[in-house]
């Protein structure tokens, strides 16, 4: 598939009078506000836009859009943000669209260029490239889309903690905030705010942790036991995750979480050189080269541990 | 005492061939961060220049200076830099200095104006100041100094999260990476490295915590054993004591910590409007309005507690 440049992402898309705007499953920040802000500004050249994910969205995300801002559209042009691969756009209705996208906007290492493709690898959040998109449309950014854009680069860094971190994250963020983004209350609800579950299930967690590998490897467990007890669900566990990597001397940390469907999904974080997709790519997975992901199957998890393993031991010795 | 501007500041400084900074006790990443930006600043103008402090510089921000830059200076000009009241310069060696500042350069709403004084009190951190005051002395921002000043505004603003944050905060920084400030390895270190032991004892923490009064309250328990089992300090306990705060729908957190003499410490931890400063004053503490400290007797702990969770009632009853 052909790879485009902003001018001509955004040259297709004046072009067009009905647009839909896929999120992975999973929503987070960065697809959503990817999403949102587009929606808005396509809205604004007068075409009519929907945002459509097979997940319903987090209620903390809710001031992004409203309800009639979500659904499918019937005859419309297809666009994905910040999904590597279509596959990760999950199941049910979402389904028939996989082969019908048509434009794909993405920061991933791991992009499967699935669709034209407007692919900048070097940003920090899918929402950068989404801000030049929206520039190159002409379209002025007002506090509703800063918030969309703000929320996907605020969430995609960490809060602007993440190496992935560069000037123009910068920049754009003083555009963002001069434009009206609300970040108090972003900020607040984004990194300030946890459930009491969240935290349960955080102390428990930390438990789990073993390091091994001279203490440059930790290893975290979440089970499904404990988030029933906490009350927690799969988004939660995706803040967890970063936090073994805290600990000092670790490099590269793993969380193996148990699902539902028999396998268990394993969270690589690393702190550079350490490249996490490369070690995910062996099992499989993809990914950032500080956040990465892959599974391992229940019936094998001794056999895929060991070699996630030796894969995050051969990456450690490699630097 | 005079205020002054920028440029007026930057004026004085060139007029000088001598320069002492002086930093408050217990040294953060802004007050270091200012202190050495100015220092390494003055220097390449030909300045002699020394930053000083009543206290040890901890380990972590030894990547901003060499060890002949620490120390007292005579015969200079002295300037402060995000010390609020010249009490705070601490004690010792240091308080033949208190009545001597010439300069004081600071963003704190509490300001003593106990100098000529350039004050910003819209800026997120000191280091937004000494930026500008840089820029007005003609010395291009190297590496250096763009470590010492992004050190500052990102250990100031939590990185990049409080509400102090403004889109100058944010250009600010942009142009401190443009000009090599290594923000990967400053984050890490500031931000993202904690000790296993920490780790640990929040988790054990965590596991005590107790919400009351609708929700609105929370308290942790530490006691000597968790700390003795984690091998933590009291310093540790400092950044655990935030945590509680951040529980939905928590407008004010109590860390209830057991020490070696018969009381524990109560650090109370609150979201605006609750004034955490007011609650620990009826039991004999004090502090800010979102950070306050006081005792409990260990001996009258049923009582004592009593007493400060009627206090924390009343608070939140009048709020």
């Amino acid at each position: 598939m052909r790879r485009i440049d902003v001018a001509q992402a955004a040259e297709l898309i004046k072009q067009q009078s009905r647009i839909l705007i896929l999120t992975h499953r999973n929503p987070d920040g960065d697809t959503l506000g990817s999403a949102f802000a587009l929606m808005h500004a396509a809205k604004k050249l007068g075409i009519t836009a929907k945002v459509f994910c097979c997940d319903v969205i987090p209620e903390k995300y809710s001031y992004m859009y409203c309800s009639e801002d979500f659904g499918e559209l019937s005859d419309a042009y297809v666009i994905t943000v910040d999904v590597a691969d279509n596959k990760l756009l999950g199941s049910g209705e979402i389904e028939k669209y996989k082969d019908r996208v048509s434009l794909c906007i993405d920061h991933h290492i791991s992009n499967r260029e699935y669709a034209e493709n407007l692919l900048l690898r070097d940003c920090a959040a899918a929402c950068e490239i989404i801000y030049d998109v929206i520039l190159a449309l002409g379209v002025e950014i007002d506090c509703k889309i800063a918030d969309c854009l703000y929320t996907g680069i605020s969430t995609d860094t960490g809060c602007f903690m993440f190496s992935n971190v560069s000037d123009r994250t910068h920049l754009i963020a003083a555009d963002l905030i001069t434009n009206g983004a609300n970040i108090t209350d972003i900020n607040r609800i984004m990194f300030e705010t946890k459930s009491m579950g969240y935290f349960m299930l955080e102390a428990a967690a930390l438990q789990t942790v073993e390091t091994m590998l001279d203490g440059k490897c930790a290893v975290m467990t979440i089970t499904k036991e404990m988030m029933a007890k906490t009350g927690t669900c799969e988004s939660d566990c995706d803040g967890i995750a970063g936090i073994p990597r805290k600990i000092e001397g670790v490099l590269v940390a793993a969380t193996i979480r148990e699902r539902d469907d028999n396998t268990f999904k394993v969270s690589l974080r690393s702190h550079a050189p350490v490249d996490s997709a490369k070690i995910c790519l062996k099992l499989g997975g993809g990914g950032h080269a500080r956040a990465a992901g892959c599974e391992i199957r229940k019936d094998y998890f001794e056999e895929d541990k060991a070699k996630l393993l030796s894969a995050i031991k051969e990456e450690l010795e490699s630097i």
